[in-house]
């Protein structure tokens, strides 16, 4: 396979997580690490043989440069990630347990050196030379304006550059004040994309779009190859969740080269929540820079979901041959 | 809400317990902290929002100054409790797995301060002023001549000054000789008691009731009406617990105000056992202040203990919107 | 009961787990521990009141030395243990969770001491003195040629001075080049045994057994009474495993005194599988030093098995009293 | 010894240390506690017997939740807290080793709850009713314009109700631009203090004044009494404090009752040097409670800042019994 | 060299450490071991070759296995120890640091399964059969009444039969009410020994003996050979200790063989200060067993006490040829 | 300064460390890092700006993958590391306390993917393109025969293309038979090299030299410029250390222009002690580059050196700021 090579612009933030089950209160420890949406993408796929580098911004300190040196860990390129600034955001969570949910609690993210970031201090001839894709998501186009701004410059010009545009819907209520402010940044964006994550009720609330389906699997499918024609999409994909006590149910749902196709419904118990949605992403992408067919795709994509939910941290980990082991075998014990 | 002064006596002891599914023998840590019947109810309490304080006694050394300052953390003052004697009582928990259950190991609880307390350092005046309701527990019935002395005599006390007596049968049969060594004390509680939590099981062997119900829901339901009448009292409370290797069952029941409830049955997984019931007791004494219906009482109190089973510690934590918005909404993954 | 006296053959090793479910990549902290097939056996004996010696090789270093000392936990004469050599086998352990799988991976075992150890250096008349029983296991047929010859040395001389034999099939395809290679050895080494523990999976590879059941349980069935005539065996006993995402499920066989016999299947979630075939092991010859029936030896030994599933480490930990507390009783929540 | 009413007011901060001697890359754990200047010196006089109740403001979030709790610990009341606002200030600590020296990184603090607090928030009847004495320090006075004006409200309205008013200069030349800037600020709250903490170079740099002398021991013994004459103080304090490899030298300063007396200087290894400097100005108000001498103020307080040095965590946990018996014996190995 | 069997009668307790310098208020987590001045006596030996046995009396519970499984990984016997009884004594420990000295906190261990033992249950025809030497210690002596009967009826009966009588003062002021009551045992058990390691303080408080010397090492040459001729000793044994900050001065003097011996003064960091006197009673054991001369005695047994100061836990864990080693050669960094 | 491309040949080897002053007996819990002297010395350019990329050979396993992903948290490419063969070194690392010196226990290192590496599998074209420097280490000359062959062929092609060769003598006794054969290995090597790190000792041992000097700051200051002149190299350098129980001295010596230019002696406690003459040799390098004179070089490089000694882990991990601020200032306790 020859090295394709991906961007990804996105905030990074530091997550301390509360070890165990003790809450804030309970606990003096904390474990810490580093994620983000567009970190957990390239994670994904630099396990998947790809070169990967963040565009994003960290401060020029002690907590940046851990970071940076975190960043590494994951086989993300870090030389395309500016310095300045003062702040990184971060979040404090707190797992939860059987019927009690995780609590995630961030400090001021706003006032971070990537929030704060101005578009001129991007060059784009820079950031762009040498690469076949570049990943966005729908969190940086609501955290500021600046950064808002930051996401569509660069993926008009990555666009025009030749690049394909990946754009994870992504949408987080709390960081809009409505639906209306969305929708126009939104709709640019898809219009910019080749790939784009999105789910149903997306296309219900932002896009404003109506269905006569009721079921939600029904509306993915009504929805998805509508949204590829309107927006002149390659690829448009999407998952449904459902959570019980003793579980998760997830399905994919993938349209591209004209076909729909979902994949089987796991169920399957949780160690991590964050970043599961952008494994999928990741194994989308693989899917198109494959060729794979849409039910290929969405077979893997949802198997590298399933799989994230299983292993430490935000970032997914595994590479290509343990998931395709798993895939491929049923239930195994203990590989020796 | 005005602010309701509630006060428990009871012992507060020291938890040891081994890290993980390790045994003591496979162990060099322990994680420690301290509880006690009455310490729990109160850390409910405390979270709704009462003002609590604990009726004990402690040892004047660094031991004791620790639990005093844990209390604290979990909202109790600590202004009435006696300080002197030697020791505490403590206890090691090695925490079961599966089909293996959870050992509690005691160190001598007999010589400890609150044991060896006399009914002469407990000054009336000073402990019961200011305050709307007092709870005492079976345990401190059980554990020495003197607690049990102190116990009849706070509570008689109580009752003529005017407050509110709550009192958790709480039978453990390792620290009775018989249950008619038992049945006088439980019998003299039960008249000075206003809220009695019970089961049918204590109505059948302590209290030597009969009854020709043979399942155990319909014996609650016989009990309580009848226990309310024979004693007098508003509210008369149980729980119907049963254990699953995939979790516990549990339901609610309550009459007061003349009216049976009970609430439905839960299944849910377990981290913590113990303190559950405390944290019934302290949910069915919030809904006798709020003057609750005794279905949103019984709603309301199996809510609290179930939302405990899945809180780090003995002591429930959660406060009034933390379990309400359970209550009311579906489950919920992550609170961002 | 008297102290009866039972050695086991085998190598030790160091465990090096990664704590959690973090990988190797994503941890800085490991913890260790020092088991083995022979170690494991023994284990769960020394805890049913047996005097338990093992006969293996350390290097005379500090890694030796824990080894010792780790041994001596577990209530296992260290006193037949050679030193010298080298070096220890290791391996690391990451834990899976889910449908993720654990993953071993081994460091240069076959230049462990105890794999190049010859058998020049094993004193017959001191190591098989005022024993009752020796164990032995496939793994040690199968590491190097030399521990081969050991194996098949040490069984023909304890048979000779009227030890019982003990030996477990536990085949290990990647420790062969085929299982013709296998094949002869095994022949021996049940030749030799009095006790066999064997699946029907190793008669049909292994032994190139032919049977016409296609039912596992049935094959199982069919086998045992075969292999006890065949190879003169008083005791053949085995277990069938599935593996479901919520856990294991054991069922467990044993012919001996001309019956066979099956326990009921146990379903259970699962702490730690590696060793748990040892913890079988060691309850079928509890039941054949205790003459217990053939149902009883089953009853005992799936349970003593089950169980083990649930204790931290290889070893299996629990006495006589709690396996059998826990088989007589229903599911206990706390042993206070 | 009469219950003394304390007051604090200043900012909580959380403080997340990397454990060991570890780097913030080079970790992926931290231990946090909370602190602050104002905490840390109600800490000191709460385990003297004082009663202490901080005047801040916390987020109404977990975090918020979890620093009420810590500083109950503390024995801190939380009564007069204010919730509100989004933040809490925060600073990552790197402990130093030998000749590396520890690194502090801080969050924005300027966008905290209690940095962006407006003086309507405090009101002064419930906020300043039953204290004796009321402690501010220099950093509260140039964290931002808002909280600088609520110092000096505070402060007037305090002294104006017959308050003692406590001052700490503690001057942090990055939260100003210059000393200019600094200067009238500090002379407002020296004349509204009756109780100051001050070093020598405070007086050269923010006053400006001028010394014949050279070395920093007679500089200080030439300022304290001019400071005391020139703002009508009770009691002026102050420390110098020389680092060297093998420990830290420290000697106290105090100018009361028309007397100046220095302490001895202490030679000690250090395991906490933040806070230490609190704990030298809750000696010196306890002192000035108890009416000692300048000679006894001042030896006290340098034992309760030394001592304070040998404790985890930045807040003074030894209470008098403890001070006294160290300053009383030579050298003890364990108290058993 | 061959081997000797040397049993110590004394008390197991349990050590709870907090980790690091926080206190029992601050932590939330305990490390554990099981030790005793028996304990450590024989752990020492135990390195050196010994074959030794504890005669003690443990719990039959869990607390009573685990420390049964900890004695052996320090290599003694637990054969000769009683089960039964149902507690076991405790301490707290909180380590100190610098100019704050470390703290101890006991349990009830009056009530322990070994302080309530009875003469009775210890059969002496078992307990000192094919053993060289027997070890008491000054604690067991202080504990209960019906202990001190025993250390006197073993310490005459292994006279009787033979074996060699050590006895180590170890006098504790907290467990006797005067000198007055400690003197008769004391002088019952010097008489009944053969080695001895005293004090002269012990000389001076609890014999009551006087020296015209003033100097603490004069003193102790003048009565270690009036001891030995007194009570017919063939050793007697002491350290003078001094407690610097930057670490313990410690010298060491030794009577036997008609000639007095004293080692050079030792200055060293202190990791672990408890256990350090019982390595010095296993040096001087071993010297008497090895005939070494009093020089040579001397020498080893303040080198082996020095060399304990730096292991981790009560119980000295270093064999032969690391102390001597240590003793031969000038400091080295690290032993590849 | 333009970046500056540096290669090292080098093993890789896990480095498993007992938390605190425990020992491998006494702890349950190893921290794990990756190093080796090649690692270690780009690890410390890598923060000085270097472009740095590793030559070694690393197994095609998960420990392989989890030592590739921990180079790249010190900054160095893998870029240039074989995959293949089957295990890696290990050591594992007990830790002194004062007296007690820290122990290293090897596991079977001649194994190892990379010292059963081959010349061939080296691409000579690859590995040395684009690069200014490459490093050396005695370690590699001794581990095995074909190591040896693949450094020797290495440095002569390296030296062929322009490339500067250093060589650190590092000589390790234990891994050769005698200085016999090392002799002509290291002067072939000095003979290829440019820049060189020996001792005193290392001159006089291995290539026989002598000196009418006893003591070992003359020999450094005899030794230095006469081997420059027979080898032919541009930097000479070498450290003297000094081992006192408080801590280390360490003085340094470089010839280099035709100069000889000795630093300090500085004395300092130590945190780590290995891997400081890998910064040592980072330092010297730097100087080299940076065209710093001798005096600059040697003041440089143990500065480096010293800082080295106080920072967790074997590799270096200060950056220039970090180094230069603390050579510029005195010591400092806080950096805020």
């Amino acid at each position: 396979m020859p090295v394709r090579s991906v961007l990804a612009f996105g905030e990074v933030m530091m997550r301390l997580e509360v070890p165990g089950y003790a809450t804030l209160e309970q606990s003096r420890t904390l474990h810490y690490l580093f994620s983000g949406s567009g970190v957990n993408v390239l994670s994904g796929l630099s396990r998947f043989g790809y070169s990967t580098r963040l565009i994003s911004k960290l401060p020029a300190n002690r907590l940046g440069d851990a970071a940076m040196t975190y960043l590494r860990t994951l086989g993300l390129s870090t030389a395309l990630i500016l310095r300045g600034g003062e702040y990184m955001g971060m979040y404090f969570l707190e797992q939860g347990f059987g019927v009690r949910s995780s609590k995630v609690t961030y400090t001021n993210r706003k006032e971070s050196s990537f929030c704060q970031s101005q578009l001129e201090e991007y060059e784009m001839d820079v950031l762009l030379a040498d690469a076949n894709l570049i990943h966005f998501c729908g969190i940086s186009l609501a955290v500021t304006p600046n950064v808002r701004r930051i996401v569509v410059a660069l993926a008009a010009e990555a666009k025009k550059r030749g690049l394909t545009v990946s754009f994870d819907c992504n949408f987080r209520p709390k960081l809009w004040d409505s639906y209306e402010e969305a929708k126009p940044w939104y709709e640019k964006m898809l219009s910019l994309a080749d790939i784009c994550m999105i789910s149903e009720q997306d296309a219900i609330h932002i896009l404003n779009w109506e269905t006569e389906e009721t079921d939600r699997e029904k509306q993915m499918q009504d929805f998805l190859p509508k949204i590829s024609e309107a927006f002149n999409l390659s690829v448009v994909a999407g998952t449904i969740r459902e959570v019980a006590q003793d579980g998760h149910f997830l399905k994919g749902f993938v349209f591209m080269n004209g076909e729909m196709a979902c994949s089987k419904s796991y169920h399957f118990p949780v160690l991590e929540r964050i970043g599961a949605g952008d494994a999928f992403a990741g194994g989308v992408i693989h899917g198109f820079f494959e060729k794979m067919s849409s039910q290929e795709t969405v077979d893997f994509a949802v198997a590298a979901s399933v799989y994230a939910h299983t292993t430490y941290g935000d970032s997914p980990v595994a590479d290509l041959k343990e998931i395709e082991a798993w895939m491929e075998s049923s239930y195994r014990e203990i590989e020796r």
